[in-house]
């Protein structure tokens, strides 16, 4: 059976939507996905701006979710190890884990902000060697009693993290958002899962680098049922087949639009480590919708179309994805935001309830 | 009217109580506390062993708390910038503060555990300017747009934070466990509230502080009416005074020898910056229960035996303190510690309603 989870990542200015409106919203619309048989929700880190900058730490929100729900999963989407200490973050996400019965996956992600690494005195040419140092860090301090850590950033031990991890050995771990097919092997090889964006990648590329990742987690020697990839995509949906793909339009370019201008007033401040950073401005700039929506980029269209849309993906990348879809874009009303999830579950869901 | 709020401060050994039993347990006294009128929850910030290691995230809980009640005020008691980033910390309790809708007070604390500061990698003579800098970073992250920040320990801007705080100018800010007349002044001359413990003073001394404090609050031309001085007890209560102090002796013992052993293994690294740190451990070894009850140290007893033990704290430190009462120390069974808090609001609290 495939997997529908929810994801928010709010791309939401200030003016025009409140923090209280926005957090209470979300948490109802966990509440109704969880009603509605939607096994994930997912919230993402980021400061500062309009893109994304409402959720400076994904566990506090995951956290309120915990306590008015009691099935659906609470996942990180991502986690960013190069902004929290390992036993910071180990330690509060192993809460969560208690405090939500063992319902936490967690997402690990690098981030890609200039403004964000300027913020936390990083230098950006560290963040993938940081990112590696935490992530693994963090499952040591689940997993290993009398942990002496000596990294390149941290060096700490011997000590035990408390509270130990709901879930043992430990919280499954997803790797977010690569976009090499390197470290997506690297992940595979690890044992971790994986969560991709095919909005920053080609078509060609992501296949790439779930073949890459399927081929190492195999060769690791892993077991092939316990593997799990999420992809993510913003859903729009509506019994009116141009109604969606106006709202689509708006909301999407309402993403690109706020994402280049928390881009863009550090695009000085390029590293080595992000060498697709400079075509990701002008991607930005050159975008168009109708390219998007017939590449399967963003999902939009009627309960039809959009059945559609999820059998091609499936087709171009495998029947082993599950899939976590954005319905409140950019500060999309919550009852509309609210019958897109029920239009989904009614009228999509069933069509993949059967497959594997 | 006396205000009185619960504490909870986990002096918890995982083979004692597990951590998703305490947390439950915890959850359901805050809303137990939340219905007798208790008019605040707080927790602190510590790591690794029982000594309060079960709480090393204090917002992560009192978000739950906050998704479980709808009047009570959550209270940091405290958190510890030197350990969090001041924009990581900021977000996460501007996100609780809207959370709550408003109910957030913030308790800032120095940490005082060598093996925390090891971890951290933070060196402790740092501990008062990381501390004083992370306060102040805080405050101006929640008040201040486009914020230019150049401290000693951090820089960043210009950064306006998100989401911007729902109390305004900011949630009420406390300075935690000031041991010093001097510390205490300088949170009245700021206009911080102030949290003290008086198990960590003597009686001259804290009189000493209160006094500093509000002379220091009153010369600074703040709103006497607005002054905010919070005082922390562990809390055992019971019809019978014999059975009332048995549990207390047994369980200040527990804190007792738990503080010792969080503090024992790296008292080398003692700092200038602690000047009173070797006394402490040979004060936690001479420790005794009937000069610390005597003393009102501790709160023991029949509900007359406590209300007159709260009387005499009133009338040595005086009438605006409030009150913020452990009653679960060390793992006693929820059914304990919700007796004791429904004796304490039907036969203790009455007692100081009409009083201002």
């Amino acid at each position: 059976m495939t997997e529908f989870g929810v994801n928010f990542f709010p791309v939401v200015d200030p003016a025009v939507k409140s923090a209280t409106d926005y957090y209470d919203e979300t948490l109802r619309l966990i509440e109704l996905a969880e009603s509605l048989r939607f096994t994930q929700a997912q919230t993402v880190e980021h400061y500062f701006t309009a893109y994304g900058g409402y959720s400076p730490d994904p566990v506090t929100l995951l956290t309120a979710a915990a306590a008015r729900t009691s099935r659906i999963r609470l996942a990180t989407g991502a986690v960013v190890p190069a902004f929290t200490h390992p036993v910071k973050l180990a330690g509060k996400l192993a809460m969560l884990d208690h405090l939500s019965h063992g319902r936490l996956d967690v997402g690990f992600g690098r981030a890609f902000l200039p403004a964000e690494f300027d913020a936390f005195g990083i230098p950006m040419d560290e963040s993938r060697a940081r990112f590696a140092e935490g992530v693994e860090a963090c499952r040591q301090l689940w997993t290993t009693e009398d942990l002496m850590w000596e990294g390149r950033f941290h060096r700490f031990g011997p000590v035990t993290l408390l509270p130990r991890p709901y879930q043992r050995p430990h919280p499954p771990i997803f790797i977010a958002s690569a976009t090499s097919a390197d470290s997506c092997a690297a992940a595979g090889t690890a044992g971790h899962h994986l969560q991709v964006v095919p909005s920053v990648t080609t078509g060609e590329q992501l296949a790439a680098m779930l073949n890459a990742y399927r081929r190492a987690w195999d060769d690791a020697g892993h077991d092939p049922a316990a593997r799990r990839i999420q992809i993510k995509f913003t859903c729009y949906l509506s019994r009116d087949t141009e109604d969606a793909h106006q709202q689509a339009e708006f909301y999407e370019r309402n993403y690109i639009e706020h994402m280049a201008a928390a881009v863009a007033p550090l695009a000085g401040s390029r590293s080595a480590d992000y060498p697709g950073y400079d075509k990701f401005l002008e991607k930005a700039k050159n975008y168009e919708f109708a390219k998007s929506l017939a590449g399967n980029k963003v999902l939009a269209g009627d309960p039809g179309g959009v059945t559609e849309q999820i059998r091609a993906v499936r087709a171009e990348f495998g029947t082993d994805l599950s899939f976590s879809l954005q319905f409140n874009p950019g500060g999309l009303s919550f009852a509309r935001a609210a019958t897109a999830m029920e239009l989904f579950a009614a009228e999509v869901m069933p069509a993949f309830r059967e497959t594997s």
